[in-house]
């Protein structure tokens, strides 16, 4: 693949700006990478296992002369940094996102980009549990989604670009309305990483049954809740901030159905219970074979030969 | 190894019973291994891919001379079993089962076994989404947890020679008093898994949200619920059914805390959820310090080199 941007700034050096680092030098998409972070542990860090070509010391620096600015801070950082990179961003440049909500990225962040830059907001769906700078890899958003968000008056050809610049990372990418895209997210993501904090969070409270023993007999579910709630907290506490009616709503539906099966279960029934756990299972069927997991049993465990 | 019983008998041909029969296998605890299904179709498939040196036509001729039964039907279907092997089995014979909750195991079966017939109940730790014949594996239990709950007055040989049988097949093993098992568990598997299925159902439910977005989109944390709420329907019905007033108990206490979080979204406490989501990612440590899972990132995605 050939270079899509001539220089490519990524503003904070986290999980996922690392990983489009590496994803980007696997395929030669951008001619150069400079990186800011504002801890000067980060910088080090990244400076120690090459992540970035350049390692700046400022932001002003970082974004000089790009093409591309991807801002990868969390959401309640996004709006401050834009302001600060305002003065400093090359007409014609294209600066993007990468947080899991966009409507409140899109009223912090867009009214401080110039006339002449384009705001073309975006969420690639992957992650780990893992964050930092070391916590990144080429491979990351391979098969993964890349949602746009362009705003009303986007620039086609900035849009254009940019999806060609997430396929070239390895993302399949689409558009997608800004409210909805925090919808769909509230249910996909924001109220499953809330239940899955609070379940681990009872768990640790529960003075009668000792951590190590609830560490101890995880592989029974509970392990799967502690990766999730093992993301980062930075991240997450803006995600909820900035997400809030969507997530609140999403998890009103949720307490509503857990109670009615909690009710369910102490009235004894049964019918109910294995009609709704049959058709939950039918969802995972659709997930496999819409490519996003495979089905290979887990739970700790790999299927080997018998 | 050498063999532990000269002959087991396997009641219900799922995920475990199949699991332990290629591992007993192995390592060739057991001289012969006969099994037992309901359902003729599951006795056909046993029999087509070797599943038991024999697969029994009637439970009668199952258990018949066996030294250990296992009871690996769900945990609502334990006792009618238990009444119809009675009188089948071999005096100075172990019976154990594999149930998720013990109480009402030991309420239902223990009333039926003999004099002279010992009765351990069991449960293993270990399984996948997946169940039915062919979904067992000889490593299913490699490093995972089998709690043993004697009864009062259970033979100590007795229990020390299935102690024996379960590191055979790859185990750790501990001893558990009955109603603290039924509360550790409903904290570590029973309450995620009615959480996880709630989720998924909420996620199956809402219009405005069609399901193909939920499952294309899911690799944002819906993903890992999906493979808890996949688990198998009949099984986890009879949980929830027979392990009521824990898993009640525990579900009472995440909504309480699910609503201090909902409340601290709303009002933005910012530093509560930071603080909450800090303690959760800790307990992650632990699990991985304890051998019941590994640090790779997933997610998905595994780390390669960058």
């Amino acid at each position: 693949m050939s270079v899509i941007y001539n220089k490519v700034a990524l503003v904070g050096l986290g999980l996922i700006a690392s990983s489009m680092f590496w994803a980007m030098k696997r395929r030669g998409l951008a001619g150069t990478v400079s990186g800011f972070a504002r801890s000067a542990e980060t910088r080090d860090t990244a400076r120690r296992i090459g992540l970035c070509d350049t390692v700046c010391d400022s932001l002003a620096d970082a974004v000089k002369d790009a093409d591309l600015v991807v801002l990868a801070v969390p959401v309640g950082a996004m709006g401050e940094v834009a302001a600060e990179i305002a003065p400093h961003l090359k007409p014609g440049a294209t600066v993007t996102d990468v947080g899991s909500v966009k409507r409140a990225v899109i009223d912090s962040v867009g009214p401080h980009i110039p006339d002449g830059v384009h705001f073309v907001p975006g969420h690639p769906l992957a992650g780990t549990e893992h964050s930092g700078p070391e916590s990144g890899f080429a491979t990351l958003f391979d098969n993964r989604w890349c949602l746009l968000v362009p705003m009303p008056g986007s620039d086609p050809a900035a849009v254009a670009t940019l999806r060609t610049y997430w396929e070239g990372l390895g993302s399949y990418v689409d558009e997608m309305e800004v409210d909805h895209h925090d919808l769909v997210l509230a249910v996909t993501s924001h109220a499953p990483h809330l239940i899955a904090y609070t379940m681990v969070g009872v768990a640790d409270d529960l003075n009668r049954v000792t951590d190590s023993e609830v560490i101890k007999y995880s592989a029974t579910g509970f392990r799967d809740f502690t990766r999730i709630a093992a993301s980062d907290p930075t991240m997450w506490r803006d995600v909820f901030l900035n997400n809030k009616d969507a997530t609140l709503e999403i998890l009103g539906r949720f307490t509503e159905e857990l109670f009615a099966l909690q009710r369910a279960i102490r009235t004894g029934d049964g019918a109910l219970l294995q009609d709704y756990f049959t058709r939950t299972r039918a969802i995972r069927r659709g997930i496999i074979e819409a490519g996003q997991d495979t089905d290979a049993p887990d739970f700790g465990r790999a299927k080997v030969e018998r």
